[in-house]
């Protein structure tokens, strides 16, 4: 398994309520491709959003992503870590 | 005190022991500006170094980066985390 983190933009002025109810679709699936979030953060000033998860690849976190309704090209895979 | 991420470009092929000198001079000093880095990971392929971190100010924790000889002007704050 790997550590991947993903970055999401255009999330301008969302409430905690709905990065919830979007990160809980991913949270739905996130079985069906092995993957697991971590966590996820948001600056609703910039609209980006940050996701760390563990998964089998690239792929399988991108797939949960666009499968959940909010895809994104932006899945950096973390082999290294301090 | 707030969270912060920030997002640096162009580490391409850099080594776990590199990162963790690098990021050793962000620690040196982070006190000086009341900011703790609580983790960093890095995509040696796509170049991409994330850090998190807690500190009073995006400004302090840009002031670290560019102390520390690697400044990024990507800094966000992250109010709202699930």
């Amino acid at each position: 398994m790997a550590k991947f983190m993903d970055v999401h933009s255009g999330f301008f002025g969302v409430s905690a309520e709905q990065l919830r109810e979007a990160h809980e679709r991913d949270l739905e699936i996130q079985a069906t491709e092995g993957v697991v979030f971590e966590r996820a953060w948001l600056d609703p000033d910039a609209g980006k959003v940050f996701c760390l998860a563990t998964g089998p690849s690239r792929e399988a976190v991108m797939r949960i992503h666009d499968r959940a309704g909010h895809p994104t090209p932006e899945v950096y895979e973390l082999p290294i870590e301090v």
